[in-house]
């Protein structure tokens, strides 16, 4: 008997009908003699609406507490659904983080799963139950409750498919699957049918909000069989899986643009060995995350390094960019928060040659200046203005003919 | 160092400033040298909110899903205050019910404590916390969530200042103590300082919906002395202990109306040894609590046995009544929703005579017909038709004086 994990997000469990309409996917995966799984955020905004709650009595929470309050929205979800999926004359037990079995470390709101005990959720399988668990949540070693960061049930959904051997696990969103670009800028866009675990990773972290890079990962590792599709129709959506090893027709699966990037620059650094790993130590340590870094050495020893973080952990890596400025002795720190990256990715490009080339032509024949570039072995990223942007992702999408069908090439 | 419980009803948290003004009286006990452990309850109405949720998806949800919802509403309230103590700079944790270690039986939405395990709360004691407790809940030997049944905060906090060898147990609610009769009724009832656990068990049995009477029942077990007030102010409130050997002056502490019983009658059960035994171990094992209890032998060998049961209870009691009647060849089954309960309680009736021929006088003199009468050592009950109530109280409240002052002559 094969196994199968569903994650619900927010949206799709944001009313009681659309609770019953999650719990009737639930039922006929196990009407079709599949063990079921069902994963659930917390319902609509409610996530947003708890933290607001906190945020009238304490403008900064402590987090174990905001943990312990933001961890209910879960718990009413898994209730609601296994209520829903009675209602609809199945069994069906809802687990709390802590009832499945989901140990984490005790980073309180980033927390990471390091292992789940399944005995109990084996056990509720095994008595014909489709088992409910709560998204987002875990607990530590000492029993509190922890939170794994926004987002965080698509990891949770992948590690218990993970960990129980599941054949596959259906991410239910707002969308039917990921597409050649965001339809709301690019029309012309198309639905991709299959994609590989490093194309959606690349994406997920390109502001392209289809999953959580962490999740992806995580079912990359495992060799979990994804499949990302919609709560509200009927399409297949889009089957994520490990595609390295098929002849591939395809050099740039898709386009992203990503507004959420502030970018920072530390101006006439000493250019001596070991500068940029003090910079980018320092700004891991307060917990910033640094995406493209650009390094560029000018007149008499001097580099002016710059790089992008996420704009919510711009004035925090402005402190410690200043820090490390009059530390290293550089002449100041500058930010913009008005940019915007656009990229192309694809597993493809490792056999395919050119396409750097393609791109930067497709920019420059839109008179679009390019403020930084980052490429890895499947993506390339152009950081540009931000009022340039949605014209950018449009004619790169246009200049890999990603509006044709490719389907038949995959 | 002493340590002192405190227990927040939902009014006392219904906002933001009722938190921080309920985290503030923790702080004070703190700050006098106590160890301070509080219970929280949902805040305001939240726990008939979130039953309404459940309900708009299935009128009966199971039980075990229904208190997994439920016990969201105490998770929020003790985060919530934990926040609230930490902005006003003290330390705080909350637990729920299964950090705290409050272990239960298996039936949910009434679930009763088996035992506490004081470790983590012990420990986080001895770190200098003050420590918030959710109440109303526990889990049961499976790690499932279990509620404690309406009002189930009260014998959380009992249960934990037993388990703790606290020094007393402050009951915060929006009443500023117990009075000798509802103020809302009659108007020249007074406040009372000091009474016996007996008292307040058979006033909250009784309608006065001061304290459950489960809580009240531990709390004498244990000897846990209570201390009934109010959040809003800062009157004394009403210390409840054990009075059985003092020297008692008084004879009627308070008098109370119940307005919630309805009565059931099964007629012409034949009068044979082992029918009553019948009847009620029949409607125990539905769960049913059963109030007063008259049998009356008419003609023929034949009797008819009237009870009261809750009203919310009433449909339920009929039906095993109905049952009965069949089973034993009674003629057939009545029920008056239409009655009320008034009552006097006094430990001092134990050695005052003379309380029921008052009381009936009380009501003879205002041409109220008595249905049904029930005594215990310390209270009397009559059982008359529901208009009758309200008049019916204030005539009893005045015929012992209540109104008088009687502090001095406890």
């Amino acid at each position: 008997m094969a196994l199968v994990v569903q994650k619900f997000g927010g949206s799709s469990l944001a009313t009681p009908e659309r609770v019953i309409s999650a719990a009737r996917r639930a039922i006929a995966q196990f009407q079709a003699g599949n063990q079921v799984v069902v994963v659930c955020s917390a319902q609509g905004d409610q996530t947003d609406q708890l933290i607001n709650l906190a945020q009238q009595i304490h403008e900064r929470p402590s987090p174990r507490e905001l943990d312990m309050l933001k961890a209910v929205g879960e718990q009413m979800s898994i209730a609601l659904m296994a209520i829903a999926i009675h209602k609809l004359a199945h069994e069906a037990i809802s687990l709390t983080g802590a009832q499945a079995g989901i140990r984490t470390d005790s980073f309180h709101g980033k927390a990471k799963i390091k292992r789940i005990d399944t005995r109990r959720l084996q056990q509720e399988l095994a008595r014909g139950q489709i088992v409910i668990v709560a998204g987002f949540q875990g607990v530590d070693s000492e029993d509190n409750i922890t939170t794994i960061g926004r987002g965080g049930s698509d990891p949770t959904a992948v590690a218990l498919a993970a960990a129980l051997g599941a054949e596959r696990c259906d991410i239910f969103t707002d969308v039917d699957g990921v597409y050649t670009a965001d339809p709301r800028i690019v029309p012309e866009a198309r639905w991709i049918p299959r994609m590989d675990y490093d194309e959606l990773l690349e994406l997920s972290s390109l502001g392209a909000k289809v999953m959580q890079s962490r999740a992806v990962e995580l079912a990359k590792r495992f060799g979990v069989a994804l499949r990302v599709r919609s709560s509200f129709s009927d399409s297949e959506g889009t089957l994520v899986t490990d595609l390295s090893g098929e002849m591939e027709y395809v050099d740039v699966r898709a386009a992203a643009l990503d507004l959420n990037e502030a970018k920072i620059t530390i101006r006439h650094v000493p250019d001596q060995p070991g500068v940029a790993a003090t910079i980018f130590s320092e700004i891991a340590r307060a917990n910033v995350n640094v995406d493209v870094i650009v390094q560029n050495v000018s007149e008499r020893g001097l580099a002016d390094v710059s790089f992008t973080v996420m704009k919510e952990d711009r004035l925090l890596a402005l402190d410690v960019a200043r820090g490390l400025a009059e530390k290293l002795g550089a002449s100041g720190v500058e930010s913009d928060e008005n940019t915007a990256k656009v990229s192309v990715i694809g597993i493809g490009m490792r056999s395919h040659s050119g396409v750097a080339e393609r791109m930067f032509r497709a920019l420059a024949d839109e008179q679009i200046n390019i403020l930084m570039i980052s490429t890895s072995e499947i993506k390339i990223s152009c950081v540009i203005e931000a009022p340039n942007g949605e014209r950018a992702l449009r004619a790169v999408h246009r200049a890999f003919q990603l509006d044709k069908d490719n389907s038949d090439r995959t």
